[in-house]
């Protein structure tokens, strides 16, 4: 090894190819044959040579980094999230940067224009938020995973989270429940408004009321479903909705604690099927979103983005299931 | 707003400072009072300005950003570090960027040494991992938090799980086991391996033997805990030690799907005390490390080492506690 630092043409030189072959290499250009890919690596590793991320981004104007922004690191629908954006990107030659903003908003689109990323996968976007129109007026590339805004103004992908509460009540009220409670996600969110809107509707349809004394409104986390749960149960419901898996996670919990049965007592069904949901001790119902799909479709509307800055925007909404598990049954009473 | 985007000049104008104030307090110098960074921050957000990642490099030599190394997200626990590390750094005004290496760790030195960063927490270390010289060599700012290498050439943060293995096992011991069987976690890790080296301490002194038909050796992950449980059950334990949660949370599914009760046919006891270990369901009995203080130690270790690079390698080892839940009790054999 050279004493001074190595430079791209010592990489060059051991390697066997031009000095641009280098950092277009290092970089993942497709352009550039897996087997000099390779050889460029091997070269590269053997002198310790390190592309900066300055020199990588005023050599090529990329960055090779895509930002995943997700403000709720509680809940393990985003752990699964996260894990498979960063296979996605990989296979891409990608590198995944996970920016965690507070509640508020106002510091990220700051700290996604900084020039440190080529584009952004965005999954606790609000309603109300105007990081996606402040995106799109700087043409940066992203698109919104999982929560989207309406009249997005840019890429989404996302469940049919109407569909998804339909499917859910409509499971509730095919079992014969009438007795109905419902612990709602957050109405700043379109996942919680929209999951909301389905199972509003299908009760409606059937004739079968939801009086507000047996709907909680909340954020996605256990501690919520765990004290919503103990107090929907002095109403005496048959069947709770739940928003997503954690809330149900906290509303099994809490009925398991006060001695209820689920579902000789009370029916549960959740939202998100997240892997927790299988375990054999809680085996929820539930809908289920593609995890997997809604990831991967999301990494190739960003990588398109980045290559065709004008495409219209295009939404992709997949179709969740119902799985069914053993915390639904016909009510006893 | 200026058709032009704005500069720092135009942000000193409408804040009334001078123009090197403004790079100083939107890096978060401890030099500006909060009074002037909020006088600042107003004015920026007000005209939209941003300071690039590339600007506010070259005019400090520093980036805002701390790496935080991760390669499990599959395991909840790193999930509560990432939250904690991620509000840790939010009080001294730094960003967290996770990165997430393949369990391959050849490109991480490069990864970490691009420039981007201004020091590193380093979580899923692995023991023959040469990171940890590799960026004490070119004095790069980081901690080993967790896990750590031995004589480990840099600042650490871990719990003594030598000492926390024998807690579990001497709780196993007094309750009256003579039958134990073990998960134990990969012994490529320190945890894995001190937790190991701590139970068979104490069951060596207690005279208990531990046979090699009832030892299992993986991952810390719930397939893992959940095969290996059923495996295990052939040799009919009356407990089970987990050298982790996950682990301990896999082997409970299985058993209770295979209707063993728990604890009246077998003691469960876990490693780290994630919150899904205190739900009603699982009251799972485990070594407690305390995440928040660990954390917080880690965090605190690299902005010293920032300050002093020159500063000898400290080594905090915090103890580990024994959290008595409803997965323990005497045989009934």
């Amino acid at each position: 090894m050279p004493a001074r630092p190595p430079t791209s043409h010592d990489v060059a030189r051991l390697a066997g190819v031009s000095q641009p072959t280098v950092s277009r290499a290092l970089r993942g250009d497709p352009g550039v044959s897996e087997q000099t890919r390779r050889a460029v690596r091997a070269a590269a590793d053997e002198l310790g040579y390190i592309l900066s991320a300055r020199g990588r981004s005023l050599s090529t104007r990329t960055t090779g980094q895509i930002g995943i922004v997700v403000s709720d690191l509680g809940n393990p629908f985003y752990l699964q999230v996260l894990d498979t954006v960063h296979e996605a990107l990989a296979r891409v030659d990608r590198r995944m940067l996970v920016l965690t903003p507070d509640g508020d908003d106002a510091a990220l689109p700051a700290r996604l224009l900084d020039g440190s990323l080529d584009g952004a996968i965005l999954t606790t976007t609000v309603l109300a938020s105007t990081v996606p129109a402040q995106l799109a007026r700087r043409s940066f590339p992203f698109v919104l995973l999982n929560r989207t805004v309406d009249d997005a103004p840019g890429d989404s992908c996302t469940v049919d989270n109407v569909a998804g509460g339909r499917l859910a009540a409509q499971a509730l009220v095919d079992l014969g429940h009438t007795e109905i409670a419902a612990l709602l996600g957050p109405e700043t969110t379109s996942t919680g408004r929209d999951r909301a809107r389905g199972v509003r509707a299908v009760l409606d349809e059937a004739g079968i009321a939801l009086p507000a004394a047996r709907v909680r409104t909340g954020p996605f986390d256990f501690a919520y479903g765990h004290a919503g749960a103990r107090e929907l149960l002095e109403t005496r419901p048959t069947a709770i909705f739940c928003a997503n898996d954690v809330i149900a996670l906290g509303a099994y919990n809490a009925l398991r604690g006060a001695g209820v049965r689920i579902p000789a007592d009370v029916t549960l069904v959740g939202f998100d099927d997240i892997a927790i949901a299988a375990w054999e001790v809680f085996a929820l119902t539930t809908v289920r979103q593609d995890i997997e799909r809604m990831v991967q479709t999301a990494a190739d509307l960003v990588m398109e983005r980045i290559d065709s800055p004008s495409r219209p925007p295009r939404h992709v909404v997949l179709e969740p299931t119902l799985v069914e598990r053993a915390t639904h049954a016909p009510p006893t009473t």
